[in-house]
């Protein structure tokens, strides 16, 4: 079975949702912000956590576990780190909210910390790395999630795969790292077993507890690999523990006895550089490591070294230009329910 | 050749290391903290960055690239985030002083960073997570390095291994998460080699530009594989990215142009989380983390998983014990040392 791809304008897609999320009750600011960060996050070429995602969003307000009318507030201050609860509001919106506090107590202090207990799923952390960047702070943002990977040396998942963004402002192009402690995520693995290819690398344990980078036989059992095996299992267990201590709200276990993945935890560390006073000093210290690690001579003929979020941007630049690539049938179901 | 190991006291290494140190003309006080460091590295099992790197550190100092009475100072500061400038000193000295103040300064604030440039290497970044640990404050803690691994898709090594460390305090055992983000450093790879082993995972590449898990082949380019390949090059770069910004100091590309590791960038990020006044929540809520991961039944029958820092205690009390155990060469080479 072929899946058919089409064109879609960023224009046409935030429309869309933007009636979508007015349908369910959003006001209209906060259904405009939804739409424009589902519509950012394909724009970026992120369809997993963009208009991929949408009808799962809908089926968790529907469900009860979103609930549209909650918002983030703040719990309990000290100095320039703030705890907030996000009320089981949409991830989206508490997590932009949270971004925007972190870089407001940046900006006065130097450096800000929000810690977000009771959040649901953000979609793509990296928006929040682009939103502190686009305002001049450096960030430092992670979430814990579902166990889905096991600890090194274990059977069954326990650790999540807690993405991790850093970002850097910079002129010609933010730096953001968007990464998960995963090797791969189950969407990736996935897309690998529907083009029936095997993954390039390990990808997760088989029924045999081997690993594997066969994608049916990781999907089987879903434990997927950390990032450098037992480095990665004890970074993600650390980011759950600083999560759940400085929120003082849900681990991966406790999330995991949910069955679905909701009232997360998650982090916003935002730091002002241009305190500094020497912007044009850092642009070019950032520029420097960028230029050496791109005029390096590529393994494979051809090919490039990136900076993080350099693809990101160039995938931004081209989907403004050309449209975004998206499922046909994605696309349809979101039509539906907008009608509905 | 097998290589002989003998069991040395806590006491009998820091007596020696800080006559030896004493007499290459460090103060009372300093001669003791660099011998207190050096063998509680090695009480920790983390020889290569304990005794086995004294003889190394003897000889930088007899170059000149480590000045033994230079000390940080501090050289801008903004509100919680102070700039420092190492001076080029002794890296072990630094990185202490530099993790005490930004304990001060989260104590007071909530939050503290410290970015130190002009240093030297601070041989176990774990050593200043316990630091923080010990003072009841969380620490991200990061240092920048030599170019040893290539950016993902190049040739040469133009991104370092940049040891990333984050600890959190805690009564049974504080949480110590002390991690370089290569695969294997040289060094493990190098006794690999010596014991005519594979490693049990790619570790690097080889002459033929393939990854390999062949210690020999590795070892004769040195070009070492990032943790988890394409997420560990970005997050190596983006460190450094970040070391070099907030230091205004040397990045991995500059401190390549030297041909040694000198003159590095580090980051001292300390939290205090006693300020939330929940001590016993935040003790219940990790210890939650540890035992659902300390529960999970084994891959293998009879092997464990453990909290990041777990065993490092574990080492620290068998070697307290029963004494360390080190290679006698090396322990005769800083022997001749102290007696030139």
């Amino acid at each position: 079975m072929t899946k058919k791809n089409i064109l879609i304008s960023s224009e046409e897609m935030q429309h869309l949702l933007y009636n979508l999320f007015f349908k369910y009750h959003f006001s209209v600011e906060k259904a405009k912000l939804l739409a424009q960060t589902y519509t950012k996050n394909t724009l970026d070429g992120v369809n997993s956590h963009g208009i991929n995602r949408v009808p799962l969003f809908i089926n968790y307000i529907e469900r009860g576990l979103v609930h549209v009318d909650a918002e983030a507030e703040k719990a309990e201050s000290f100095g320039s780190i703030e705890r907030w609860d996000g009320n089981l509001g949409p991830g989206i919106i508490n997590a932009t909210k949270c971004t925007k506090r972190a870089i407001e107590l940046a900006k006065s202090n130097g450096m800000g910390l929000v810690a977000l207990r009771n959040t649901n799923h953000w979609m793509r952390g990296g928006t929040y790395g682009w939103q502190a960047a686009e305002a001049g702070c450096i960030s430092i943002l992670f979430t814990n999630t579902l166990p889905n990977m096991p600890p090194w040396g274990g059977k069954e998942s326990r650790i999540g795969n807690n993405p991790f963004i850093v970002s850097i402002p910079r002129k010609e192009g933010h730096i953001v790292l968007d990464m998960a402690i995963s090797q791969f995520s189950f969407g990736k693995i996935n897309e690998y077993k529907l083009k029936g290819e095997k993954l390039p690398y390990f990808g997760g344990w088989d029924s045999d507890d081997e690993l594997s980078n066969d994608p049916e036989k990781i999907l089987t059992r879903e434990r997927g690999l950390p990032i450098g095996y037992w480095k990665g299992s004890a970074l993600s267990m650390i980011l759950d523990m600083l999560a759940t201590l400085l929120t003082a709200g849900n681990s991966t276990y406790k999330i995991g006895l949910k069955g679905h993945e909701t009232a997360v935890s998650q982090i916003f560390l935002c730091i002002y550089p241009e305190l500094f006073n020497d912007k044009n000093i850092q642009e070019t210290l950032l520029n420097e490591i960028i230029n050496y690690t791109h005029n390096v001579e590529p393994m494979c003929p051809g090919d490039k070294t990136y900076y993080p979020g350099e693809r990101s941007l160039k995938t931004r630049i081209k989907n403004l230009k050309e449209g975004m690539s998206i499922s046909e049938e994605i696309w349809n179901n979101v039509l539906e329910l907008a009608k509905k």
